[in-house]
């Protein structure tokens, strides 16, 4: 059995990372290979109990070192029930959300630092990290017109936090892109869907073994 | 103002804990000392939603390292929303459980290793260690003669753990005791509960500032 591969889309809020993983896997049906849509945090019945608590949290909130170790603990049960099974089988996995998330939302914005982000992922997910990551960029303006269409005055605890904030992730996944350009290629999510596919397909299909 | 003293009592299930700690409380009030009771996992709003998780998990149940993390995380909102503030104000804090569980339950019986334990607690709280840990033990027979009064058929979804599981516990809290003995003080709690509180009460009174 060949293993699966395992992309991960990312970016801030409204950049278009769930069409985008919704049509890659349409993309890679139609070349015949089977994959799985997942998102984060959640993709499982506990990751996605976690997400409940994270996007509306009990209490005054999280802390961002509360909230970072939430967002690891929903990963490893998503690495441990779901993706890494999946792979194993065969099956390609596409994560709307990952890893990369939880460096630049907690880790950066949130000031618990790169270092501390990636031990947790060491420890709860022996630091599994996807065959490829595309991280989805728009300007501030269609991101917020994106966001504010899709959820009204409805923002949850996290995409609802300020400028500041989203600056900051922003930022960070810029820094991570930079530094890590081999992994995680950066594509303009600010075009219609179908051209933005266009680049996504482009930045796959070297990995499928089935060319163009 | 004078920062408060913070206590936890440790063990395995069925060893008096949650009565010795109630004893602890009363005795200090007595001695015109105001302490908190509280206990892990919860303590706060969030994390007694996480130790809802924790108790009756979703799905398959956690693995090791989702458990360890949201033990962690649990731990790192009782801190920095209960721990922390009530002893800046002068209050001591008695916890019914606290890291040095998640050492011995998930860190050995679980395997995932006191390394990993302490970074999480590190990252989550500070790696904040109480001023005194009273760890209580009794043999096997007395803990399941009490446990089965106390819960029945209905132990939760880590009390319940086969027999193996909680002799490691047991052996890991020994272990951790040998090695860190300024800090943590090992009492018999076998003992009728008025008996072991004296004990109890032998191993505070030196912190108290107040003399037996």
């Amino acid at each position: 059995m060949i293993p699966g591969k395992f992309i991960a889309f990312e970016g801030g809020e409204g950049c278009g990372k769930s069409t985008q993983a919704r049509l890659l896997v349409d993309a890679l049906a139609g070349r015949g290979i089977d994959a799985v849509l997942t998102r984060e945090p959640g993709g499982t019945p506990g990751a996605e109990a976690i997400r409940r608590l994270l996007l509306d949290p009990p209490g005054e909130g999280w802390g961002a070192e509360a909230e970072a170790l939430l967002f690891a603990a929903a990963r490893a049960d998503h690495v441990a029930r779901l993706i890494r099974p999946e792979i194993a089988k065969g099956r390609w996995v596409i994560s709307d959300r990952y890893v990369d998330s939880s460096r630049a939302y907690q880790g950066g914005a949130g000031g618990v630092g790169d270092e501390a982000v990636q031990a947790l992922h060491a420890i709860g997910s022996g630091g599994l990290r996807p065959d490829l990551t595309i991280l989805l960029t728009v300007d501030p303006e269609t991101a917020v017109a994106r966001t504010r269409a899709r959820d009204g005055d409805a923002a949850d605890a996290i995409g609802g936090r300020d400028a500041g904030y989203h600056r900051t992730v922003g930022e960070t996944f810029a820094r991570l892109a930079a530094s890590e350009d081999e992994r995680i290629a950066v594509i303009d999510g600010g075009a219609a869907p179908e051209v933005v596919h266009e680049a996504v397909w482009g930045a796959v299909s070297p990995i499928t073994g089935i060319g163009t």
